[in-house]
């Protein structure tokens, strides 16, 4: 029998591959991985509960790397641990079209859990995972039967702590006791800027307590602690538990350990020599020895824990066969079979009824309507539930009922809207968030990252324009609309009507890879008349709602709650005998994908007199108005007045539409 | 002798004002004016060194209004201690035109030091004229002559709390041991949605011990319990001291007191009459008795404080005339009078060395080249000095020397943003912060808020593009240049290399009420050939590059990075004949405010064969290109690859130009 290779031994596997393919790459960060290998060796070999054979089992435990530039960490133990992650895809490192690009990315890496690099929102993503993990369990396992019963798991930086979406999100994750949540912070000491004593001397410890978390502290490079920390921390099941591991970046390292020259730059050839020497590594770059890799393969542990967790499962359809099944719908991310023809039935009746309220409202009868379709809504609120609209009428906030569908998030849009990509990828839930569209921007990179990594996460973002009135500039949203419909993969919706905010839903739903804003307006809307082929054209993002009379002079090109207005502009341009037509554009990406017929069809080429109206920022719109059309918007602040008065004041008014109009033609 | 007016009855002035101005505007925030009315009494009438007469006198108190929805708390704070806010002004609360906006803007009331209303950022603010309270003491004040010497109180509530920014510039204020800076937590336990039990149960006071602060908790409503912590706050000079001050929301109101529908609405008018009652109050509606105006007025101690300064003052301008001549020359924002002069230098200089370098180092080189001309900029970065080369040479961190002129921020975007819209409110300073410009979008609401309140804040965001290269998606700015320019009040600047570098840092210095976004690249950028008339031309934001050979046919419309290609492309195109322009665009927003005639010079209208090329959305260049030009740039997310890579991948070469332009003309 041979001498059991040390763990010391085994983390510098990860070690060595972390340093050469950043110096093969010429560009990438070695500190990390170097500093956390011994951690994420007892993390990965003692205790993830995981098969590298199949990387979306669902019960898998969850793992998160928050510190994101060291992908290199995460990179080496898939490879080493048996996922389809060769030595070849290692040596592609930060090239195009690798597996293994400069940061974690979802979608690109079997057994990437998620894509990080933005600071902060990797922990937020986890604490997603947690909740969905326990609100999952709590609506499905049952007696005896165990179900979804996993733990996630994150690695962090001081980065990650120093950025205010770690407050907002451990925060409220002790706040919801999320006992299978552990942390484990790489308490180096040093930021790229150097030693972060002369800008982060927080006492993390009494930090993390203050939130309600159990905190450990030991030596990050000490096995046997990081064995006992974690089991402490699995002990502890109420609370989540961060872990803070003393460590050296760059260990190994001998001139560049402890020091932020390790951080972010390759460590060079010379000293990656002397590094080698070190560690006691006698093999050349990319060449791993086979006992090695025996002893990181985790596929023969992992094939027999999925098999477990089958037999489990199989025993659970047997007693409750209708739960399993919608547990694998749900966890399949499928919609329910009757679904889209009940959705449609309900836009029809939006249409029927033909109902004046706010989008807001049209938004909450929506969610009335299509949350007993769908159990898998997990709604919620930046502390704002009675404002969005965002409540139905069975909702049941998690934090009094563990199998709840609703999350009050706290004053929190940012981390609300990086646990709700969590909750997303988690799969089992449609997430929806909700706050005002301007505190969209707090959490503008949470928006993005959802939309990056094709997740269905629903933003309801209320509020829309100078029409919420009396709250003034600081509210009232000019340029976000353009923001969010420049976010690529992202839909973005400002309906005008009940019939328009149901469709909005509906589609929202239905779009599996893409996340949705949907924009509505805090004051009342009227309904507009539609046939039929009106209705259906909605979900085409953009449509004729009113058809020129006589030749075709003239377009205008309105959304949400300047539709009203453009219609208004349209009786008067009509009865004056000008043939022009209004187009409702709801969802502009929507209408862009189109083929180009159709298209033309709503907006044919040859007409030039086309004037925009929307209360956001003009500039968006001259793609579709062009040199020779106009824009009627904002280009400026908002005030604060009723929204009457501010519509007058800056000139959004029907009126103006006319005078813009026959000023073209 | 008439008997002393009780300070509750003083407190229930402020109640009655709020609740009636905000039931007569019909809309508002009665609860936190009224919970906090006590505490407010004790620091305005007991602590707070101002002068009603004189809102802009240097040295004065700063107070900031956090939780700024409760507006009506600081306009009766401001009215009855005689500041230039009427009653009439009070009864048009929330109004067109008002002096009483719904949440307090900046500039539009004498007495509001910030615009205050998103949560969080208030404080951060706070902490921003903190830490310029300390630098410009430290560099000015001498033996004897404090001339620079005042607090900063500040108003905060559990939205500010949960908020994220928070964590970021306390722990930040706790590091730098600011002193002077003192905050009270108006803990009511109450949020929009309810019971902040179910989502925020942090132990705040642990929780900031842990940032290092000095932390009491008191009743809100004792007023001698107010005092005393508050002169142990004054009297702890090494920390910043929060007050956690345990109130009751809508005070007063026997009905709606302690819950959330005190929060954001009127009281109505029957709850208004029964809390009339229960405070004993026998006034009309914006009646207040002359007693109480004269216990509340600050003037006649006003113009003692401020004439005891002024003193002060003189005795120090007669000790240290240069140094008193520089510190009123900075207070006022006035450049040196020899500042353009050397900056036209400096800029005709970097025309005639034609280096090829980053934008970034260009901006560097700048930096370094105009901070001896100004000690007033206050550099910083996000913990990414290196990679934004915002460093200069005589760089000081202030966590070292008090005096410093640069700000290590850590890992802590937003917060660094709005403490430099701090830092720029309290003058005495130019602030310039970086990160990459993808993470403008953590800080994104604040740059809107400094461009909201027209503060003279430089951002440096470099590695603007997929022209980063390997960090991959996560970090290459698509839609965020877009975002930026429709900012009202914000000039983006993506110069494309030293000597639009330098224009663009001296047009940024120059523009004191409009903040700056300044765009550079990490990889290098080649020199372009001007004659002067182009050297000046840069500053109007959009000009001629390279002339068109012949007759006029196309134009080509670039920026930053992509002029490189344009020029290139307009080699190709001119040595076969074809009459093309180039346009360098560094500051589209700029160029828009020229003359119509300076536009059509650049832009001829008839010339529709017009191609912008930029790594950045496409969408907003439609505005230029119109509906028959084309626009070569991204509209999907980035990858990881070496960056030229990624130009050849995403179509963006000039070979691509060159096409596009053929297929016009």
């Amino acid at each position: 029998m041979s001498t059991p290779i040390s763990q010391r031994r085994l983390a510098n596997a990860i070690r060595v591959l972390s340093f050469d393919a950043v110096q093969q790459a010429n560009s990438g960060h070695p500190g990390a991985p170097m500093g956390m290998a011994d951690i994420a060796e007892v993390v990965w070999r003692k205790f993830l509960k995981h098969n590298p054979a199949d990387p979306n089992w669902h019960n898998r435990d969850r793992f998160v790397l928050s510190n994101g530039h060291g992908s290199m960490l995460i990179y080496s133990l898939l490879h080493l641990t048996g996922y389809d992650v060769s030595i070849e895809d290692l040596k592609n490192f930060r090239q195009l079209h690798s597996k293994t690009p400069g940061h974690p990315e979802y979608g690109y890496t079997a057994g990437i859990e998620t894509t990080t690099g933005p600071l902060g929102q990797g922990i937020a993503n986890a604490v997603g995972f947690a909740i969905a993990e326990k609100t999952l369990s709590a609506q499905f396992n049952r007696e005896g039967h165990n179900i979804i019963d996993h733990h996630t798991y994150a690695f962090l930086g001081d980065g990650c702590l120093m950025e205010g979406i770690s407050h907002e999100v451990c925060s409220l994750a002790g706040t919801l006791g999320l006992g299978k949540l552990i942390f484990y912070y790489d308490d180096n000491g040093i930021s790229i800027d150097g030693e972060v004593e002369g800008w982060f001397t927080d006492d993390t410890k009494q930090r993390f307590e203050s939130y309600g978390w159990q905190v450990q502290s030991i030596d990050g490079h000490d096995s046997e602690a990081i064995v006992q920390a974690t089991q402490n921390a699995i002990a502890e099941t109420a609370k989540p538990s961060l872990i803070i591991c003393k460590t050296i970046i760059g260990a190994g390292s001998p001139n560049k350990q402890g020091t932020e020259s390790s951080h972010g730059a390759p460590l060079g050839t010379d000293e990656i020599a002397l590094t080698r020497k070190v560690l006691e590594w006698e093999y050349e770059p990319f060449e791993i020895p086979q006992d090695i890799y025996e002893a990181w393969d985790g596929k023969v542990k992992g094939d027999v824990l999925q098999k477990n967790w089958q037999a489990d499962f199989d025993a659970y359809q047997k007693a409750h066969p209708e739960l399993a099944k919608e547990l694998l719908r749900r966890l399949n991310g499928e919609l329910p079979s009757d679904f889209e023809q009940k959705a449609q039935a309900y836009i029809e009746q939006c249409q029927a009824e033909g109902a004046d309220v706010a989008s807001r409202k049209a938004s909450q009868n929506a969610i009335n309507t299509l949350q007993p379709l769908l159990p898998e809504l997990m709604g919620g609120s930046a502390d704002l539930a009675g404002s969005n609209l965002t409540l139905f009428k069975d909702a049941k906030g998690i934090q009094n009922d563990a199998s709840g569908n609703y999350i009050f998030y706290g004053v929190r849009e940012f981390g609300m809207t990086a646990i709700a990509n969590g909750i997303a990828l988690h799969g089992g839930f449609i997430p929806y968030v909700a706050t005002f569209l301007m505190f969209m921007e707090y959490a503008r990179n949470a928006v993005r990252m959802g939309a990056l990594m094709k997740q269905r996460v629903i933003h309801v973002y209320t509020h829309d324009s100078i029409g919420l009135g009396e709250d003034g500039p600081t509210h009232q949203p000019v340029e976000q609309l353009t923001s969010l419909r420049t976010t690529p993969n992202l839909h973005t919706w400002r309906p005008c009507d009940t019939v328009e905010s149901a469709t909005a839903w509906v589609e929202a739903i239905k779009s599996a890879h893409t996340p949705s804003a949907l924009i509505f307006s805090r004051q009342g809307l009227p309904h507009q008349a539609r046939d039929n082929e009106q209705v259906a054209n909605i979900a085409k993002g953009g449509y004729v709602l009113a058809k020129e009379q006589g030749e075709l002079q003239a377009i205008i090109i309105a959304t949400g709650s300047e539709v009203g207005l453009a219609m208004q502009a349209y009786e008067t341009l009509s009865g004056q005998g000008v043939g022009v037509r209004v187009v409702s554009m709801p969802c502009c990406e929507v209408f862009m994908a189109q083929d180009s017929d159709y298209r033309e069809s709503v907006l044919p080429s040859a007409v030039r007199a086309r004037v925009a109206v929307e209360a956001s920022h003009v500039d968006y719109w001259y793609k579709f108005v062009g040199l020779d059309g106009k824009v009627i918007g904002m280009t400026t602040y908002g005030e604060s007045a009723p929204a009457k008065d501010l519509f007058k004041h800056f000139g959004i008014t029907s009126d103006a539409v006319v005078e813009a109009v026959k000023e073209l033609v």
